[in-house]
């Protein structure tokens, strides 16, 4: 399928936060045509409740879907809890999330079967970690920890607040040996973790799991970009496109053109 | 104007955070009908372009009107920021902000000249009470504190947490003797800020002045509810009602009937 091949692939996230897998795309698959859509207008979606951010997720999916991306990445923690399977059912292209990955990296990591997840309040509530690794035989801890996600973006992440706030919320942690960073701000904050947690703690980060799993079934299904093509990454913004390329910029995330996207009221029975 | 008189009064914030002049409002005018929006599908609006939130406002003012209130009271730091006087110029009904109510208070309150005001980014970047006070004269300080509503949110409002964020953004003050909660949420830090700050410190919460400020005006115009008229207060819920009043019910806020409302989409061009 040559045509597909040449059509870019869809990544979205809440806001910013997504631009790590974003990287982490653009690293193991350099030839692609990245299409990012930041719901900044909308943003956080971990606070929200999960079927508010499947509509989210499928209006976006929509919109990505009109601009002809041959696949989608939810590049978000709480819109792949929030979003999968059902999302991958209703649309026609392939989609990933980063749960998967990351619960095969801890899965990989962990010696004595005890994995913490550290996430959102969404993510957490949602169980979605937490069952797909007890599924395999795994005992889970799942803590949500909402002041995270400010402390990284207040740029304090290596500070004595991050600290005390990372020795509040593990400190009622059984015997993990693993922890998943179950959103997509905290590896900002794995210095931090890890000092608290110790050095015998694996940290997993699933965005660059997610971006190897992704690399692996576009090359399988013919999908992926030919090795000629030139790589390119475009931002599509629903709020202030400014202020999203200052935080991308302070974020280190990939650049590139931006605009503004109006997203398209759903229906009030989706179908 | 006794027709008017009977229609409900609208207030409105970016979710919950308002319900705390909500309160005020009940005490002070026991016999209105209180109709509350709480834009909870797009909380929070400290974080967001001005821009945005100015829309925002203009759309649920709309919202508001459609359902027949006498006045529009902006429960919110960074939408009264953010819209007006714009939106009262717009409405065909008075509108309030919490904004000037505070400075007020705290030109009431300064011996020495020097205010402090805490709040969203959107709040402290706009200037609005800076402007204000320093047009009064007033020397000022302003300060973004991001990590406040989620601490608030958590619940460690009195935590060691909390008294740590609070030095860690109240350290480079100068020598304020009043400083001005400029976001809903704070009040419930009352007590870890004036530790901080110290007793000599007079802190000013806008609700309550701006409660007061709308009693007066409605009373003045012959627009306040008669005394046999039994008070009442609705709410309408951009996001999940469950989830709303559960948050609602924690925070003490006035309870009652709720219902999801879907915004109108605004045109693209406002007039």
């Amino acid at each position: 399928m040559p045509d597909l091949a040449n059509q870019p692939l869809g990544v979205f996230d809440s806001g910013v936060g997504g631009l790590t897998v974003l990287s982490a795309l653009q690293r193991a698959l350099p030839n692609e045509s990245l299409l990012y859509l930041g719901d900044t207008a909308r943003v956080p979606y971990g606070s929200k409740p999960l079927d508010m951010v499947r509509g989210f997720a499928r209006q976006i999916g929509r919109e990505l879907l009109r601009r002809r991306v041959k696949g989608i990445v939810v590049a978000c923690n709480t819109a792949s809890a929030a979003s999968l399977p059902e999302l991958a059912d209703e649309l026609p292209v392939p989609v990933w999330g980063v749960v998967d990955p990351g619960v095969e990296a801890a899965l990989a990591a962990t010696r004595n079967g005890h994995v913490g997840v550290l996430g959102t309040v969404g993510t957490i509530d949602a169980r979605v970690y937490q069952t797909r690794l007890e599924a395999a035989g795994m005992t889970t801890w799942g803590k949500a920890c909402p002041l995270f996600v400010p402390i990284v973006e207040e740029g304090i992440s290596d500070s004595s607040i991050a600290t005390l706030v990372a020795q509040h919320y593990l400190a009622d942690r059984p015997a993990v040996d693993t922890v998943i960073l179950g959103c997509t701000h905290y590896p900002a904050l794995r210095g931090t973790l890890q000092a608290v947690l110790g050095a015998d703690v694996t940290l997993v980060d699933s965005a660059a799991s997610t971006a190897a799993v992704v690399a692996r079934d576009l090359r399988r299904t013919g999908l992926a970009a030919p090795a000629a093509a030139e790589g390119s990454v475009r931002h599509l913004v629903t709020g202030d496109v400014a202020t999203y390329l200052h935080t991308a910029r302070v974020l280190g995330g990939p650049l590139g053109p931006a605009e503004h996207v109006v997203l398209d009221a759903l229906e009030p029975a989706p179908g």
